[in-house]
């Protein structure tokens, strides 16, 4: 089947019209803060609408309204692309970030919930354009559970298929009515719970603006924050903690969440991967919570939280900052190091490997040794009680080795760059997991500003494609995409 | 079936045996140098060739000669274990190495070909037990090229049945004859090449002892050198290119050495393994000499021997030093750091993950996203021409994962121990790898003896662990080995 170009430019089209509805959704904070922003705002949206509107316009008439497999990788990553590019104009117009390679850094770690940044003064920003930029990130999470639930099943993707099996069944015959209403009951639950602790937060004694940016920022598990120094900066546990808690449930299934709204807790705690996310995350909060009390001053409650508000915050691949983990020890380091490869459930809005994965490559590690010794019997991997198939656990594997393959070359293009060893081993870690702070001069205090432009380019790229399920970004540069049959 | 213990214990037995007539060879060169260590290798030698010769004597006698599978695993992991054990002897009589944990390290270092070094002051020591400490390498390099030819492919372990599908075929039923005339045919040729090194080594200026522990330490891919400064103690292009060469052939499979003294060298080239290690050794020689010559001031043709001699010394986790890799700038750290999970050849004494399973897993992950476009289609991995099964590839996969997983967890369990990141990851990578040298508080120009013991003997674990493939030692932790059917 030939590509479609035209309904893949007029659904781009749509995508940017979105984009400028949401610049323009910025204007209310622009004029009510009155701290500028309120003409690069307008400009911005309509340039996006515009665009957007002539995309469409003109490629609205068509033969084949068909969408194939192919169309849909290409869809996704130009989507995301043409996004971020647009995205920029709130920053180079306002003169936020007047360099396009930093906006656009600013904007595709946005768009792909990274949370990584290159403001290293965050609150001299007008508040119209930080709250675009929470913007960027809640829509990138909102993209993300479509993408999740709904089009990467039917692409095929990293095993995906397998992940969101306990959503209503999706043939491709029925693609966009299912889309639309498996993205519409998600939706209000994302919605709903972004709601949930914008209240929670205010009534905390959050501002409404910080309040609200952060509970944007926390359901897409992107961690940007409308401070410089992030959570650290609120000196209450009350706040913490209800982070955690949002923080944890972005990580979670959403099709679960709607179990759970559902009352159906049974079907939510029959599922793997959530029980391993729950009580890992429990289990590896307990244990940091020992070594920061053991290597700090602080008391146990504080250790605790900081101890569990990091490992959540990382584990999500939310990214926001209560304490700089780097401080504690080579042995907690190295242990969130590792946490920038977990990830958390698939179908949420976190990055990464995500733990569904981790348990079919366990499961099968430990499998193996049991072939080695009954080499004839035929022993699958189970998963939710159910036999995987050799397929998707292949699909899983290449997967994860994909990952660490691109993890080990990209840290060596980064050392090819001139960025030191532990900081290279750190951005590309956070930045193919869309998790935000790193290790080196990008930890938890520090920012991206002071990176080589060409790092800066090389990390977003990486960013987009741990976002995309590296699949979907992939197969775009392999023969067997452009070739026919 | 039951476990054979009276075998296990009376093959244990010859192997101890063998151990204490390696102990007394090395008699000539105290007696010569008389530098001391003759009374601890008689003793040593005479202790290990007894405490054999009762373990051989009282299990001589059984009426099941029938050696199973879950037989060969144990003997593997104990007789690896038993020589080193055994093999401290000759360290602590003497006194050269005093402590029991530095002297297990030490043998166990030895025996795996790993050629990490507790010694501060190597020349301090006496030849004979100098030579003792090659041997134990030398020796280990012979135990692998039976292992890796006969042992491992019978037992299916990790793949190797396919990577030396080229070796005469080998059925159970005539497992003994089989093993005895291929490691004859093999050893033939690691003892020729050992000594032509040797003599090489001494033509170009050598001492005869000199010589003769740097090829036998060489073969082994081992690395223990005679010199505290390793082969940077010799201002000599000509002994370096020799050594380089020789590490090269000793990173070979053994059986395609074979086949090239036969003559027969298109059989050589028409193995996939070997053409991409060729190449690949030239190629990564060329990147880092550019490198090299770009980050110190040396002349063209210092960087590029240093560089292949570093590149080659790693890439065949032999350990060699002749110039300090960490020195050379982060981009070429980091690949240095890679370097320590590529392993050489399949077949060869090289320890790591070696470069047929990355060769599958590259293939694997390319034909995976042909496989997501074409879902439909049967797309088998192809080495050297043929269609790789599915059950080995996702051995040869599980291999790879349970290889990194173990990475990850030892870095940690490392920082736990209280050793820096860098030297964490540094000296898990290259003791699981067989290597030598690491990185941070372990890098070439350092040794192992100020790690906490804790430390030493985890890295012991790990050193054994890789150089058997892990699953030999692994699948003896499993329930499925101890419960029947």
């Amino acid at each position: 089947m030939q590509l479609n170009f035209k309904i893949i430019a007029s659904l781009l089209g749509i995508l940017l019209m979105i984009n400028g509805a949401f610049m323009l959704l910025c204007l209310p904070v622009s004029l009510i803060y009155r701290e500028g922003g309120v003409l690069p705002l307008v400009l911005s949206g309509s340039v996006s609408a515009l665009i957007g509107f002539l995309l469409w316009l003109t490629n609205r008439k068509r033969e084949n309204n068909n969408l194939g497999k192919r169309d849909g990788y290409l869809i996704v990553t130009l989507g995301w692309l043409g996004m971020s590019l647009v995205g920029t104009l709130p920053y180079l117009l306002s003169g936020s970030i007047p360099n396009f390679t930093n906006a656009f850094f600013e904007t595709l770690s946005g768009f792909t919930t990274t949370g990584a940044s290159i403001l290293d003064d965050i609150e001299s920003l007008p508040k119209g354009i930080l709250f675009w930029r929470s913007l960027t990130q809640w829509m990138g999470g909102m993209g993300i559970i479509v993408l999740a639930v709904a089009i990467l099943p039917l692409l095929g993707i990293g095993g995906m298929q397998l992940f969101v099996a306990e959503a209503p069944g999706l043939k491709p015959d029925k693609l966009q009515p299912r889309i639309t209403a498996t993205a519409r009951r998600l939706w209000i639950i994302y919605v709903g719970l972004t709601l949930a602790e914008f209240v929670l937060l205010f009534v905390g004694g959050m501002t409404v603006f910080d309040a609200l940016n952060h509970s944007l920022t926390t359901m897409a598990t992107g961690g940007f924050s409308t401070k410089q120094d992030s959570i650290a900066h609120y000196d209450s546990a009350y706040l913490q903690y209800v982070i955690i808690v949002f923080m944890f449930l972005a990580g979670t299934n959403f099709t679960l969440t709607y179990f759970g709204f559902k009352g159906r807790f049974r079907k939510v705690w029959s599922n793997e991967e959530f029980r391993v996310y729950l009580i890992a995350t429990l289990i590896l909060g307990l244990v940091v919570s020992v070594g920061v009390y053991a290597r700090t001053d602080y008391g146990v409650e504080q250790s605790f939280r900081d101890a569990l508000f990091q490992v959540v915050s990382i584990i999500t691949t939310t990214g926001f900052v209560s304490a700089d983990y780097t401080l504690w020890g080579p042995a907690l380091s190295v242990l969130f190091f590792m946490f920038m490869f977990t990830g958390a459930s698939a179908g949420s809005t976190s990055g990464g490997v995500k733990f569904v994965r981790h348990i079919l490559l366990i499961k099968n590690g430990i499998l193996e040794l049991k072939r080695q010794i009954h080499p004839a019997a035929i022993i699958p991997v189970r998963l939710n009680k159910k036999a995987v198939s050799p397929e998707i656990t292949s699909n899983v594997l290449a997967f994860i080795m994909i990952y660490l393959t691109i993890y080990a070359l990209s840290t060596f293009i980064m050392g090819l760059i001139g960025v030191d060893f532990v900081t290279a081993l750190g951005s590309v870690a956070t930045s193919l997991g869309n998790i935000g702070p790193g290790f080196g001069t990008v930890g938890p205090v520090n920012n991206f500003a002071h990176l080589p432009a060409a790092s800066k380019w090389f990390l977003s790229f990486l960013m987009l494609l741990g976002r995309l399920e590296l699949f979907t970004v992939l197969i775009l540069i392999t023969p067997y995409f452009w070739t026919k049959n």
